[in-house]
């Protein structure tokens, strides 16, 4: 069976190396380090600027002023209020649903409140008024899903807090201290925007079609599930507890070799783009997690390890940690619940993505790649 | 701000040309005009086997004897059962709800029902079992989701009908006759599997961060649901009635050089693969034109407009009918509502994306290709 292209030739598994999109949005320089947002180096918009002004800069192309600020702030709070419809949904989910399913369903389900035109509208007014909607609504469905799911009550949002702060509110059950609101935020940009992983990638194929922006967001919560895609963070709280239970620090070392030995993966290090060198958002945010350890009573003991592990993986394999190694030990001592630490970053990245999928719109081109096939010859039917 | 590779080097628009995959399921062999799937001619497929027999061939891998498509077929019909909760999910749906949203939500919303262990078992053995189900209910939940935005009581499937036909008699309302179900089920083999378009590109990006098949199926509706790919059945019914409306038979040729010379597009025709070439698919199913047009009173009107309409396309500009061409008129003589042509196409396609997902799951690489950064240079905040 041929090919008309020479697929030997052509065939790149994974895309790797492929330049698949044109972007203004972000880059990862992988020599400077930096990841580049806008011009703006990511890691100095985490250190001087809050999420919603960074969410800004990506979803409206330019870093708010003060007044711009207020005004995305108080939209954010406006839009925020999810139709009633969407407590009964949550009310009908399985106790068995993953979080992220719960996001994927809403975000299905939100469409159809849309007016149908405006629903079809690609024009950048048309998405970004739709993606600030989303975004504005998921801290709400994110933190009641996982209560409806365990059994606890539906929380409003808080009257007068902003984006994130309302967001851990409303996880907690509680109000959140000042240093718990700084470190929370901090993370969420963090997770805003990492120019083109499999979820960004997958919002753009699907928006290609010229599908609406509701159908992109909800594939890219789909693809954000996976355990090699968005599930780090998760996975790292896990295994520091495991460490934990198997006799603490002591063993820490020990326990990754003998994973490493077994060749299991040790979740949040390694990333296919940055290869061997540390993640500059993982060095940012190592630093905010000394300052937590005594709210836990293994807080101390925890952070050991942590640092041990991340020694270890440097000796013997050579590799740094990623994002979510230092979010999977900072989100647990912050008190959030393991299950929501995915959906969390899905939340935070939807700024990132509903630029991705303006973008895409705008300047259209529909992905359509060919294959290699490799099945059985032509054989006609007896 | 520089990228590690040329882009301009590594830049390709859509992925034009790229393989990004290997695959033993199917491919367009555009040289000899022919569809194959695993070896076998799709016409010959459409022509001799009922489409049961060609999902099986996909999903799982060969021809069913007749002891095996008694099985497959029997199989489908005591996994098309759904939880009760889908009836009362498809009562939360907004009027406005879309088909292919309405589908999106509830495929996402019934992962869930699956045990945690089962849903993230990505062997070929689970995503067989898993999709099979999906598969099995969507007849149900396309028909009644219809029927439920328009205020029609929920139908129940058929006690012995085989797939296809419990399919149309759902949507029907009624039991269909032999020339529709023959007619029906052969268009469902023409839309089952197509090589690898937007959604099952969007299906494998999905499902290769070892995402489950849930969310990569939800992923793929979202994407078929675009104007630019799964949309045209639908567009092509609603342009013959226009052309009908507007004059009929005479004002035909017309209307389709003043829409070309407003550079609007006639839907139904050319395909980025197939070129300036006959769509074998649609060269089929016009055969089976003739035979319906005296089910409705205008059918032979709608026949001649179908033909000129055909004929001034290839003179103007070269173009020949897609498989939508032929699907927007039959459904339409079927008695089927215009809003349900695609959302049947996505049924009549999940085997094909059944088969993808499996075969993406059992030989994974993720997907991750980079982008051409052209946003502003580095600029420090101030």
């Amino acid at each position: 069976m041929s090919n008309t292209t020479d697929p030997t030739k052509n065939y790149i598994p994974g895309l790797e190396g492929v330049i698949a999109v044109k972007t203004e949005i972000s880059i990862l320089d992988v020599e400077k380090g930096k990841i580049i947002i806008r011009g703006y180096d990511l890691i100095e918009l985490a250190q001087k600027k809050h999420y919603t002004e960074v969410a800004h800069l990506l979803i409206k192309g330019h870093l708010p002023n003060q007044e711009e600020h207020e005004q995305f702030v108080n939209d954010l709070q406006n839009k925020g209020k999810v139709p009633s419809p969407v407590n009964e949904l949550m009310r009908l989910l399985p106790r068995n649903t993953h979080v992220m399913d719960a996001q994927r369903t809403i975000v299905s389900f939100l469409a159809g409140f849309e007016d149908p035109e405006f629903l079809k509208d690609t024009s950048p007014e048309a998405n970004i008024e739709k993606g600030t909607k989303i975004l504005a609504r998921l801290p709400y469905i994110t933190a009641n899903a996982y209560r409806e799911l365990n059994g606890l009550p539906i929380i409003d949002s808080h009257p007068t807090y902003s984006f994130s702060d309302n967001f851990l509110y409303m996880i907690l059950g509680k109000e959140p201290d000042e240093v718990s609101r700084e470190v929370f935020d901090k993370t969420l940009t963090c997770y805003v925007e990492h120019e083109m992983p499999n979820s960004t990638f997958t919002a753009r194929v699907i928006a290609s079609t010229l599908s609406d922006i509701y159908g992109a967001i909800t594939g890219a919560i789909a693809s954000l599930k996976g355990p090699l895609h968005g599930g780090a963070n998760e996975a790292v709280a896990y295994m520091l507890l495991e460490i934990l239970e198997k006799g603490g620090a002591s063993v820490a070392k020990d326990y990754v070799k003998e994973k490493l030995a077994r060749k299991e993966r040790i979740m949040g290090f390694g990333h296919r783009v940055y290869m061997r060198k540390y993640d500059p958002r993982a060095a940012l945010l190592k630093d905010y997690i000394p300052q937590l350890i005594d709210r836990h009573p293994q807080g101390k003991e925890l952070y050991e390890i942590y640092q041990i592990v991340e020694e270890t993986m440097k000796e013997e394999k050579g590799l740094y940690p990623n994002v979510d190694y230092p979010v999977g030990l900072i989100y647990y001592l912050l008190g959030i619940p393991i299950p929501l630490f995915t959906p969390i970053f899905l939340v935070a990245r939807t700024a990132g993505l509903v630029a991705h999928v303006t973008e895409q719109h705008a300047n259209n081109r529909l992905f359509r790649p060919r294959v290699w096939y490799v099945g059985p010859e032509y054989r006609p039917l007896d």
